[in-house]
């Protein structure tokens, strides 16, 4: 079972393909009755998420269109194994092939990504988070491969965390007062987090009763020295780091003792994978 | 004036973004009627490209913002460089900053990509082209694109080219049978390409009549061999190179004297592009 | 500016109304020409919220309607007094009447319910809040007459607060495991709340690190109990009361210092208003 | 099967319950293969109807979930009685109970308060109908819920009947005109009801040939006498009674002979009712 | 002001005319800002209808085109006369024109059919009437055509009328069981017309109370005969005549003495008008 | 499986017939649990074709409706041949009757139609063609319906072929501007054609190096001269003949050579056909 906004992008993409005479090839060259069964077969070294959506499409395309798992999702795959089968409809499964493809290749991309930053930060207390900077209309799904790939999510959107940051701070005149307005009003069961850019930043922070405080673009150095401060002030607080995280840089964040390191190096940042179907 | 189908996919990019509370944080910090003011600013190097479907989205938030345009599309800009400027009712401008920035910087990032592939091949007479291989939802604004970055469109779906590959061929039995099974009914105004392997396969292909052949997976040493035969028996075919085709090995290709090189590279390859908002 | 859910439902609404012939009776008898000023009256006392949702319908039919605001929304009104004037053509706001009273008078119903809840607290200090019980399609809006009328939110829906209950405690096999479960893999910035029913349920939710604990269906005499307990072991803890809350019974609950009371009364408990449009 | 426009408002209500991360309590602390089966309760005296509608809501959650009916719609049931099973994955059940229950309660209140309607007349010649206030996209199922409980349904919206009110009369200069300029236009197939406030008017209505005359807002001592009246002199005209009507005040209008008496009493009038789940 | 369902249609229309590439010939030789003025012209004598849903489709291609009606709808026109002025963006008015001269061309087709029936009666008492057989989608524009040519409307649609037909009589087993089960159970407000073949149908749908008798298929001789039966029994009973109607024959039953005559040669039987788009 | 624009276009055609109280006659008359079957009969001399669209507006209807197919598309069938059968809930074979039938005839008419301009040049090497005149939201049924009958396509919208006319021509400032401009910049996988009246612009267009040359509204004489020429000069050139293409001179255009004959006869020229619903 897909969400319906899930299907409403599936239908807009089916629909870039399918437009006009459809798949003028398939229908011209392949005979109606036809059946075809073709491997999904990972190309590189991947981690296999989004099954379902890619699945979907299938359906959409074609409801006699079967797809069995072949690697579960969360799983590895390396080049050459094959992930999935796919049979049908020999017309069907051609035309849903390329639109299966580019849903399925993004969201591994985004699993095989998050695999590599949960390895670099591996016995250490911090998890690796997403972003808000996703693609659109698949914020869902790559949140998802993320946590396949074995990170964690920060919020979903604007609505599920209070985020105070630079233009609410010069908005409400301090953090101080920002915190204050918000936690006057907000509703009780959503957290409230302040992004800071220094030291007087994190005490006003804290001060002000902050649950989770953002240490923002700062250097493993001093990021290190505001956790130690944070952690004798306001031991239960949560702390965050973000800023030009990379795969190079993001073990030694994770060394300064946050408790989480939020990259969108795990969905926009994340390379293509390839992959494909080999008919049989 | 958005077309539909993109409307839909900024809609069900803000649903990811506004469900529930909504912006919870500026309404809970930013007075109802304070006004704001920003700078679309580039972090790196870019070619600016999907001005109007970015636009779409602030319009879909709040009719009273505005967007001057300071960069056009299909121009570049460096690092610091003003793009846009926004203005409007700051709970708004804060509310649309996100999705904003995911579909701008994913067209720019795109055009920006095309813009190094050109002028890789410069002064060949071949054109890169795209595959595809696109975001889901996004096909036209990343072949628009790729226009802007100096680069060409291959087809935009299965419905404006017969395009005769593997699985057709083989359902078909060679390629002559695909080729004229597919004259014999294809719309008179669409074009045949076949995709062969071999010097066998463009003979096969050039006989049925192809319009179009596509040379895959070939070194450039076959591709200029090939490429001297074809247009020695049928100087009106247009020839297409495709296969791992990367920046580095473009030129290349293009030097073997193909008319048109279709590549990934240009969408699912283009590497994220950093933009911001700096409010004023 | 309507988010697009809410646009859906108001087409929904209209359809309802205006399939077929559309308005039968203004087309047979009202000039096309004509023009209509009405006023927006209160039968009898309300606090008004839902303006710009019923101005939306108004949009929708004609965008040629003007809606003049005369009281705003989260201010009271007694029987009699004009909430708003409305103007346009006549045939299309006789076509949009019912359809525009329809959904003001909910969104008002509760927003006036939800005043008298708020005075019943006042002086204590518990924050009355709704639940998920709300009309389908209309929540976002009841919950905002619920804020309109003086009482506070709880979560938007299943997504913006882990809120632990019978079902969840019994799959885990203890409030201790469900807690300790949904820590573990939780997102960092969603808070997490037990709902318990007696003093042992209470001690595991705080053991097991409950940021919110919900007392359901106790006297008011054991939650006074159960909140000094509560108080003594965490302080940081907020403690919500729960089940039969009536506006006879509320500030007696308000008084045995919970945070936070919820009840279903603010919503589908509210006894319809009648408002009326009257043509001048 | 539920139309189109149900299945519709059944997203737009699932969409609020579950966007972001969806049912998070459910998937951080249900096993994703448990199942789970329930009974659907009735918490006080109702009449079921809307069972389709709520059966829909299951099925757009998930399609694997089970609901066997106990109770039939237009039936009966006392406090704990079982009007349905339900059975499915347990998290997938969790997930959709809320908005399930949402829609039914909402259903159920209006045939059990036109229950209490249908009684009160009985045994008099009049049918108690409903109006067009009704919840937004929910008109055709509480129409349908008003039959359940045995009681009428007036027009469905504004499309399938004439009905010459204050502001068309005004409009058209007087009764007769308004009447007779609709007769001349109208579709022969709809018919025309008048409203009128008194004998003068109702005179006017029986000679500009209307199918049906409402009495409104006038006390059962004139409403009898004004029956009396259109009897004597056009026996087929049927005459509605409407305004201010009650539980309380219903049997003495139906006393004076009228066929029809409408009420808003019916739905937006209709007190909740208690409906739960229980987990077995 | 357009509908939303008809909104929807001109969306559907215009995504088959501008897929992918979208207006291709227009971006290749037209320049951006280049401006075209074009009239509307009959190529036919035509009734004009349609005009606020044409230019609905100008709207949806660019906000930027404004249409001046000429002439109005319900006005005929002749051939070469102009109907409307279009001016704008070129490509945009170029991008419209056959999405915008399809639909009315049909809605147009339509009224001057009608017009043709209007005038084969003039002078009788019967007015002809349109069916349900449309063109899926555009009913409602049809049948205002069909008022524009000077034409009345049956009924919109299965729930504006209780029309009993063979099937529900057989199903029912006798004209009265049909007739009387509707009776007791038909909502007030709507007709109940009941469709006869011969003089024992007809006295049969007379004694049981029908509102309307259609007299189905039988010839004017024999209408004739009918008509005066139930006007001596049944004075206020409407009667129709439908079945094999053309312009040839529709006299001939109009002179018979029933009131209505309905055909679908107003609708699906509207020979195709001429018009087109010539640019200044 | 049936494309999603078309199932919006099926959605939009059972919304126009069933709003409010939907069939209204079968809930009245007809058992709830009766079921009924029934034959599609032809009721004069057709080629069947839209048989999976029509059966998609049962499914919509109901999912317990079958239908078998007797003739199947392509083939032809006389007065009185059953086309399929129909078998299902009584109430809702009623219920979709109308639609259903609006929609298949439509399909059949143009299939229809298309087999006899298919006959008329058989022998000949020119295929007549269709136009993008067609009924909104059903180009694509209508362009496969043409198909079935045995002509062919021409483009299916304004993206998949670049066709240039007087305007564009005019705009470019002539043939050779136009067609090099477009030449220079449309993707290398479309087509270019262009529209001429006289030799001169023939001469042009061979020149310019179209792809595909329109001989507009000439007379079979002046085309039999030009294509000549054209055979001569460019043998690869398709030639297309249009304007003013009849049943009656078709013939004689398809001798003069040209290799496609394009005509709007073929959809909205298609007269109607009659086809019926038989309950057995």
């Amino acid at each position: 079972m897909i969400d319906s906004l899930s299907l409403s992008l599936i239908r807009l993409a089916l629909r870039e393909d399918l437009a006009g005479h459809g798949d003028l090839t398939s229908r011209l060259t392949i005979d109606e009755r036809a059946r075809a069964t073709a491997r999904v077969v990972a190309r590189e070294e991947v981690v296999v998420s989004g099954t379902p959506l890619a699945t979907a499409v299938l359906a959409e395309v074609d409801g006699a269109i079967d797809l069995d798992e072949v690697v579960s999702e969360g799983e590895g795959a390396t080049a050459g194994d094959v992930i999935a089968r796919i049979s049908g409809p020999a017309r069907s499964v051609l035309s849903a092939e390329r639109t299966f493809l580019n849903f399925l290749a993004r969201t591994c991309a985004v699993a095989t990504q998050a695999r590599r930053f949960a390895r670099a930060v591996e016995g250490t207390s911090a998890t690796v988070v997403d972003t808000r900077k996703t693609t659109p209309g698949l914020r869902l799904w790559e949140k998802r491969a993320v946590r396949h790939g074995g990170c964690g999510n920060h919020r979903f959107g604007l609505f599920d965390l209070v985020l105070i940051k630079d233009n609410h701070i010069s908005a409400a005149g301090s953090v101080r007062g920002a915190v204050s307005r918000a936690r006057a009003t907000a509703p009780f069961c959503v957290k409230i987090e302040v992004e800071v850019g220094d030291e007087a930043g994190l005490n006003e922070a804290l001060e002000a009763g902050a649950d989770v405080v953002m240490l923002d673009n700062l250097s493993p150095e001093i990021t290190r020295l505001l956790v130690a401060r944070a952690r004798e002030r306001a031991p239960g607080v949560l702390l965050e780091a973000s800023g030009r995280i990379s795969l190079q840089t993001v073990r030694a964040v994770a060394e300064t003792g946050v408790d989480v390191i939020s990259t969108s190096a795990l969905t926009v940042g994340a390379p293509h994978v390839d992959l494909g179907l080999d008919f049989v």
